[in-house]
């Protein structure tokens, strides 16, 4: 079962999953994330004259999304062909979804993962001086497409 | 409420927080993250006969918090003079916890967070081929000491 | 004269400036950039409805002025206390000014100019699909203050 | 007409401008800027016995090429099929072009412009010493070609 | 001859090669390194209880490979489609061999002579506390294939 | 004996060393690789007509020395105060050494190994070529000053 594992070859040594024989086809993922976080921050968020707090975590979504490769070891280096974001404001806190798309020999997962982390980190960075009891929870894959196993949805995903 | 915020300015336009003025002390942050895994997936981890995926897990989260300034957008650079995590395996998951220490004018709250969410995404990546609903959840601030605002340690930490 | 370069050691060849000997000071700069474009984009550009481009210009001049030495070869690595930016659309483009702060050896120009230059570009590729012909010019730096070659104030500079 | 704004989603929201369409195709991109500068600190470039500060703007042009998506937050990461730099020294000035290509789904404008950008600012860098009011300007497409929407020539390029 | 040297273009000049009219064909490397050490170092690498300084080395391998191109000026960006590293612990010191490949329009040396080369600096760094005089040497092409160049095979590689 | 090795805390888990104690002071190092070549490679370096292979390693080296801390996971990250290169050129290929030195609580000695490494594969890269069984070896630490353990300097260095 250990060779089961990504990332380990043959010899059970950690080394980046050799995909030179799996086909460039297109590939999707979409991972969610929620900001938890008191009534009192919340309504503070969009009232900023000049720009939403949300605005700036949309960004650091997407370009973190483009260094997966650079902060997950193992992560081959996916030419994205799309990123975006989506943040809901709701009652107990921000929900975080991200889609991100590649045409490429492996999927892209890890690449919408990271860019609601980075993204919910950010918001974090954004209202810690309100709030220091702020969590982030709920991070996970919602839905993928493509590759060699095929679709997968998460059961429960809203 | 709205320039409580932390990252706007007095036009409420958001920039860095300026912290010419802040004293240079010693300041740490220790920070938490759990990754919930079924039993079958926790069972395959130690058992690898060259090395164990949480050491790339440890290796990812130490230098992601030296990124910290490059992912989080209005996030100062910090010269960290301390990082360490460890992961304890429990029935359900794997318990993340990051200490970062620093002597530099503000806090380093974010190099903490950063490292966990960096560690739990790469445990993520190193499972996902025998699990796709594991979740990353919990990732909150567990204590910080130094700085202006004083020393925080969060009520229910475990 | 030649000697006189920045970057050149004793012996002519290209080195890092030595600033072991410089004492560590409150240095601060200003610059600026001017992106020229027609009244039609310029238009377009405050009116959408979900965020409006120069706040991603904003966040990516902050995220440059933190990369600074790692583009430009011979700059020292300066922990910046405080960036911002400033945008003002005026009749035939947008105005940027940015500013930079540090208590460090070496001073902040490159910083700021860094900051202004990659906002321009941003706003450049926010708006290419509606004119090629746009233009970055006046890149200059407005003022410095701080440091043994003592305070600068651009003569013209508005 | 906002819609029309490069990176903006149906909902107006920023995202990365979705390739996974297009066809991967050979494009090529031209920039030009200019950085004026004293007669007196034009005598001293070439001057310099082991090396001209133009090879380190010409490599500085070319890595940041490579850097473009990780600068400008919706450029997606393109992989280069070739960058160079040219630099002419004319009465007033330096003049720098830089020509990037690639076969990719989208176009390399923003790479031949962050290569003339950064190498101008490491012009700079290399000679604000001697004069601190150099100024870069004249930052432009020259031309392009490929891609769904066709060739462009500036006008009045030279 | 002098036009020979990769990376001139016609002219003389520093540019990246021009690979737009080469084919995207399966590309392989192999590289080797040495670090030289005393038996007493030696001997404290694998007692460690919690994990090897040999993993560390293999993941700043891993890691460094995919930074190939922002480390070396004129390297392409090219996607990895596997790395590896051995270790091998021998009576004066580490062996230390890596295999990158790609399917891409140039080959992959670079990234394998990096990846060794950053593995074998951070096992310096990790054992430098016990032993200063450590000397990392013999960094060199093992094989290569794949290319217009043909395959290559290192006469007296072990 | 294994709690000797840098980069272990009392557990024997790896963590980057706790340098929040330790005195912020001068500290330099100096380091040395060879790239070994064939007569006929050395001779083609100069005689290029726009610029000489030594000054893209020299950059190289110089940027790589500020990346350390990104390369090698456990370094800490040291704002230098200066980096030179110098690169001689023997009957059997091109000596390297490089000087680093800061203001800092640890010392330079991977920044310095770090320098002569990347402007080694550099050269190469840039020969490569014309000869594929170019070597880079020797790489060591010349001298170090500075830092609670006291000077060293390496017995037979040249």
């Amino acid at each position: 079962m250990v060779n089961e594992l990504s990332h380990y070859n043959q010899a059970g040594e950690i080394s980046m999953v050799d995909i030179s024989e799996k086909l460039s086809t297109k590939r999707t993922a979409r991972a969610h994330a929620f900001v938890k976080m008191s009534a009192e921050v919340l309504v503070a968020l969009p009232a900023n004259p000049k720009g939403n707090p949300l605005e700036v975590a949309r960004i650091a979504g997407i370009s973190a999304a483009k260094k997966t490769a650079d902060l997950i070891p193992l992560c081959h280096q996916i030419p994205l062909s799309h990123v975006s974001l989506d943040f809901t404001t709701e009652q107990d806190g921000i929900r975080i979804s991200a889609t991100a798309s590649t045409t490429a020999p492996t999927g892209v997962e890890m690449e919408a993962l990271t860019a609601v982390s980075v993204a919910a980190l950010t918001v974090y960075d954004m209202t810690k001086a309100l709030d220091k009891a702020i969590e982030i929870s709920a991070i996970y894959l919602l839905e993928k497409t493509g590759g060699k196993s095929g679709d997968y949805r998460r059961p429960e995903s809203k």
